[in-house]
């Protein structure tokens, strides 16, 4: 086993790994930007390593800074949590350069899974079904109405060479379709010098169901069962949980064994997560792989007694998983909700600064919080700027819900905007009591819903 | 359902049973007296009456005022937590009496089992093994010589009426067994007016082992396994895991099987707790019952995944168990710390006063932390010292053992002396590591080698 890891994040995810080092009797390397010079993750672990100024390309984005504190500090591996460097895979191939273990797959699995067509060519050879697209990198508009006319509107555009929503348009009626595919392809040129397009069918509604696996290096693969993420707005999840309380059994089962399928058919290690969207008919479509932890990976935990970072862990170390799939025990319903800070009420626009006074929620049966926060913490422009996951975990989904509406509750956070309110709003509101929810619910019923209900409020005031 | 209940009782477990009547939607009361005017127990609850000043006899114990305040609310159910009123069946007689509904079994039991002699007694018709005693009233040398004789020593002498300590002297040779026989006996005559006295025979070493049962009012009862409650001071427990983990599986089920069995015997109703002592050739005797939820309950909820508190409320409501015994199903190990407002350096003496900084541990899987304690708050002179209790819970008992350990090094109490260091170095200790304990080992084993341990530092330092 390792004894020293070094965390390359910050926030509650680096709080979170920390702190699973610590039951394993390993010791911790933080690293933190100036920005971030009285944050929980350095207070906790053993060493603490500056590495830059605040904005995230000079500091948790620094490779070289970064792989500098770790051997500086001797550290034998490296967690990169979620987000920054986790998905990197220059990181991973310059941590194996210097002999570091990076805590996730190889670097060629990174990469075949961040090139979205390449993924899904992947997914298609392992029998997974895929989204109904182009199999062809399309760059004419001969080819792209070819294209079209097979899958039927409405499409989304993407770039082959893609990434955070540049070269993407979505199109729902033919008129727009020419101008829409030159105004992606113009913007996938100038971003990533790369004019190859690709289309996607549009599925809605849909649910968001993603899958966690877990893979040693000997070939074991598991599955951790699904969680239902549908409830996002611009693709930022808010409210997540586990199981997915609209699957049937026989989808569950196929939805599971379609990952477990395509992580051995890939040759998949470590911790990793398959997410497809489910439409009304149940019929399921692989979206993308995330090649790291994820931020709601706690709701499986709680719904598998599973403590999947230090699987991550031990993975990386060399360990055979600790589990087969028959040892897997799914017990109760587990419910995540994001605490940002954030105001709803401003289109959720983020509200950083000093958590004055903080009160989280404790005690009782089935309750966890993962957060990095403290009263009189910061949370700082440069990063994301979720406060806290609180989860609860209850033999039934009405028990999780009743919990999370009492620990919500309790809740008291002051000096800065949060999305408190909005939700506890959601929690009562018919569309999540159901758990008949969508991919659109969040964007089409709950945020109007809340801002209406808030107006009444108000007006009371 | 109850709609409103009132929680007659003060810090953690009046949190706890405040929070889990919010789960259930039930409203609540609490009562408090003027030393707690800022407690959390009375901020959480929906209403809040002051029922004297702090001495608990003009407050937690005024019946008449708990029970006007019941009134005057429209409560329809007094949840009395542990201590104070819990087991005192004048209240709950004069509960039924205002029509109001006791959370707890029949007045009749809770006085068959407060008498010592009585509850052996029927333990026996129950056919459940008693330590080996007087079954009779002794109030004569010639008696006392004649039981002695039969039962060898060492023996406890303890007063029929007995209670707090009071009227008990342990004897290990014959030289002392007369003198400390009449000076029991006269303690007693003083406290209770009443000179009848038993004897027992003292078993040593021996483990604490308590089962947890259920019983609802239709006749069923189940066991929600044991607990080992065995490191203890002056009968001060504080440390207790489940479960034990020194119990081989057949004796574990004997155990658990003779107290449903008594349980049944005794027509119990509610929660309760029937306390054993097992000597080194696993032998079990029972010791007493008690009546009413325990402090170490959370450690049974987190292998069972069942809330106690919330059972309690179903069953004094009317409702079946919501569990059959083969529902039970028992996962993986919990470890309870009592964290005290003491100071175990001077024979832990309470250290009372203000917390002036306070971060309980937090975050990751299987940690609890009941507490009704946050910076700024006061642990009052007048109630025990508990500032809280942390609770981790694992797949195994190492596993169970290093959450304790990363979550108790997290903890930070500031502005009163605690037992946080004490609890940190017993968990190092070899007795506790092994697992190998008994009701003498805190004492005789752990207290001196961490005597030894500070000794060491101090002189470091």
């Amino acid at each position: 086993m390792f004894q020293k890891i070094l965390v390359a994040n910050r926030g509650e995810i680096a709080v979170r790994i920390i702190r699973a080092c610590k039951e394993l009797n390993i010791k911790t390397v933080a690293v933190y930007s100036t920005a971030d010079e009285d944050a929980l993750h350095m207070q906790l672990a053993d060493e603490a390593v500056c590495i830059g100024p605040p904005k995230a390309s000079d500091s948790y984005l620094n490779i070289h800074n970064i792989l500098s504190a770790a051997v500086l500090t001797g550290a034998e591996a490296i967690h990169p949590g979620f987000g920054f460097l986790s998905e990197n895979s220059l990181f991973a191939a310059m941590c194996e350069e210097v002999n570091i273990t990076f805590i996730g797959p190889d670097k060629t699995i990174i990469d075949q899974m961040g090139n979205k067509s390449n993924a899904r060519e992947m997914m298609q050879k392992a029998n997974v079904p895929v989204i109904p697209g182009s199999n062809e990198s399309i760059t004419t508009i001969d080819q792209l109405k070819r294209n079209v006319e097979d899958i039927g509107l409405p499409v989304i555009i993407k770039a082959v060479a893609g990434g955070g929503g540049k070269g993407m348009r979505m199109v729902f009626d033919e008129e727009h379709l020419e101008a829409s595919f030159l105004q992606a392809q113009s913007e996938s040129k100038a971003a990533f010098n790369d004019n190859r397009m690709y289309v996607e069918k549009i599925i809605t509604p849909a649910k968001h169901i993603e899958v966690q696996i877990l893979a040693d290096n000997y070939g074991n693969v598991v599955h951790l069962g699904e969680r239902d993420c549908s409830l996002q707005r611009n693709h930022q999840k808010i409210v997540e949980e586990a199981p997915s309380s609209s699957l049937t059994d026989g989808v569950r089962e196929k939805i599971c064994d379609s990952a477990v399928r395509a992580a051995k058919k890939v040759g998949y290690k470590n911790a990793g997560t398959i997410e497809f969207l489910v439409d009304k008919d149940e019929n399921f479509f692989f979206m993308e792989m995330n090649t790291r932890i994820q931020v709601e990976h706690p709701i499986t935990e709680m719904i598998t007694q599973l403590d999947i970072v230090k699987e991550q862990i031990n993975i990386a170390a060399g360990y055979k998983l600790s589990v087969t799939q028959e040892d897997v025990m799914f017990k109760g319903h587990a419910i995540e909700c994001r605490i940002n800070a954030e105001n709803p009420a401003f289109n959720f626009a983020p509200s950083p600064g000093e958590i004055s006074y903080l009160n989280m929620p404790s005690g009782g049966l089935g309750l966890r919080v993962d957060t990095a926060m403290f009263a009189g913490g910061v949370i700082p422009p440069y990063y994301d700027s979720m406060i806290a996951k609180v989860i609860t975990h209850g033999n039934t989904r009405e028990d999780a819900i009743s919990k999370m509406n009492r620990a919500l509750n309790e809740t008291v956070i002051e000096g800065i905007q949060t999305n408190l309110d909005f939700q506890l709003d959601l929690l009562q509101q018919p569309s999540f009591v159901s758990g008949d929810y969508t991919t659109e619910t969040l964007s089409k019923v709950i945020i109007p819903n809340w801002l209406n209900d808030k107006e009444a409020i108000d007006e009371t005031i």
